[in-house]
């Protein structure tokens, strides 16, 4: 069986790992240098690859029109997704749980959605944003947007928590347990899985992800970011995609989210059942590859990404 | 950092598996064909490699002259060990607790053995066997051997047992549970760690491969197959190399035996402990690849290698 990922980072890569024991030859596709590259390389093979995919996937949801989008898999949901404007009205549509929020043009003034919404904001531009960029905090009059934004209200949560799930196109769905994440400078640092207390949000977490992954006839694996404000979970964004807080999965859980995923979009079974066992994952960010990592009991990930201050270059999965 | 492993089977692929994530580029060389393999593919990349390996390891003990015998680590047990004769009178110096044995040469008569030993010998060729080829049960006078053999006394264990450890070039050793083995046909088909009651002989199978490790002064993982008969262990055979009865630790331990393999010939930091939960592993042997595996809860990790009868292929470890 031989698949294809769009996007030459991590994530595929890491989807790679998985694939050649599954016996599936992965190959991945960057859409900007229209290079092909194999498994877990980090060195593309070449401007052409095969062409004769079996099924189509993406590592990112905002993608440059691409040879594959005839094929691609979940392309809607990516096209709504990569936007915050129609992400956002898809929860108020559904009746989900999202921070209050409004739109803002390019130009446009902050100050009546500031009167609106409280007394800060988190200002996003709809398209592009990851790890914290492309986002302002507003909390006085006078801010005009320089870009395509939403504007939401700033959430005085008590912490952030994620799910990720499964959806096979028999839309059967599996999800791992509530996980707790710290962010620091808006880039996620740390993952508690399953997130202390995670039983309390678990039925609402999954109600919330299920009914997006249904209402978009979503295959594969999905996470969605919460604010929980202890009497409430509101949505922060959903990611069509693996994602960083399932990384500890690959160590702790008996099918990990990039298999999940592969599974999914191949059309292979899905297993009966997760399972997992209590695992603390820590990113890597902006350093260099350190073998004394090893000395401790973590399960070092390596991305074989050159060391740029804010970047991800691996993460270390602790079982607990 | 680039190492190499002598040998293109799956042990080598599973090495592979681990490696991109360590940052580690990993070769393979067939020293029968002479050809290179690149991390855990199949299909050789050429009959020329890079030369400039850190170190050099390799995926079984018997082996023709190579290129890298000169850089090889463990040399001298792998010529020690894949040979039986000397792997035995090992045990007997040490004082290490072994099936009962003599020698018997190519054209000699067994009768002599048999008297000496028991009812029952299994007679092993001193070099070459694996999966019970190689070997002869003796229960009748008779017998000539046709090969450089020794013969063993057949023991009325009650189960077969394995403990799979490490050592680092520091001396240093850490060690899985002892683990129980189900053979059918000479072939390994399924592994339980930790074994039932694995406590009672835990102590005792660390001190014998321990033992064994610390005397050959050997860096890098080995394993011992034991015959448990419930007042005493004894030493069926070693393996100085990534061991089919700790394939398991791919899923149920915290770090798995490919990568302790590697980070200690790689002179890596080993982790201050190993940690696992209880798991089984079914070998997959002869078979075609069945998606329908999926369908359980374990974890399916398959060679792709061509299934022929007899031939393992693959195997799923399955958390319990
Ligand atoms: N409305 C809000 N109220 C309070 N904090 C917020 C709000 N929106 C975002 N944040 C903080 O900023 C972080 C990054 O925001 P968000 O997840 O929207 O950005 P991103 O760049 O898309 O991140 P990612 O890398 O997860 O894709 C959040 O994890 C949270 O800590
Ligand atoms: N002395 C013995 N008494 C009883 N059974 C034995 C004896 N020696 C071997 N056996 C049985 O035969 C099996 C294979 O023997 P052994 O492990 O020596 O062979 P091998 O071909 O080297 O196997 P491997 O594939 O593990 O390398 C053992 O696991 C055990 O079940
Ligand atoms: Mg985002
Ligand atoms: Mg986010
Ligand atoms: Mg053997
Ligand atoms: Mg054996």
């Amino acid at each position: 069986m031989k698949g294809l990922v769009i996007g030459a980072g991590q994530l595929g890569a890491m989807m790679g790992e998985v694939a050649w024991r599954l016996g599936i030859e992965l190959w991945r596709y960057c859409p900007d240098t229209h290079r092909y590259f194999f498994g877990t390389e980090m060195d593309a093979r070449g401007d052409t690859g095969p062409v004769d995919f079996d099924w189509v996937t993406a590592e990112r949801e905002l993608l440059p029109q691409t040879p594959f989008h005839g094929v691609l898999l979940n392309l809607a949901t990516y096209q709504l997704v990569s936007d915050r404007l129609p992400q956002k009205k898809l929860y108020d549509q559904l009746g989900l749980p999202t921070a209050p929020w409004g739109e803002l043009k390019t130009g446009e003034s902050a100050d009546a959605l500031l009167a609106k919404l409280g007394t800060r904001l988190v200002v996003k531009a709809r398209q592009g944003g990851y790890d914290g960029k492309g986002q302002w905090r507003v909390s006085e009059p006078g801010f005009v947007s320089e870009a395509d934004c939403i504007g939401e209200a700033m959430i005085p949560f008590s912490r952030e928590v994620s799910i990720v799930g499964v959806r096979g196109a028999d839309g059967r769905k599996l999800f791992y347990p509530v996980v707790e994440n710290v962010h620091q400078d808006g880039i996620l640092v740390e993952t508690l899985a399953p997130a202390p207390e995670a039983g309390k949000w678990q039925a609402e977490a999954e109600r919330i992800l299920g009914t997006l992954m249904d209402h978009l006839q979503y295959v594969g694996v999905m996470a969605v970011e919460l604010f929980d404000c202890g009497d409430k979970l509101l949505i922060n964004e959903m990611a069509p995609r693996v994602h960083n807080s399932g990384h500890w999965s690959q160590d702790g859980a008996n099918v990990c989210q990039f298999e999940l995923h592969l599974r999914a979009v191949a059309g292979l079974p899905l297993p009966e059942k997760l399972s997992w066992v209590p695992t603390r994952m820590d990113n890597l960010i902006g350093v260099a590859l350190d073998y004394q990592w090893l000395a401790g009991n973590g399960k070092v990930h390596w991305y074989n990404k050159e060391p740029r201050p804010g970047r991800k270059v691996g993460h270390i999965n602790t079982l607990l």
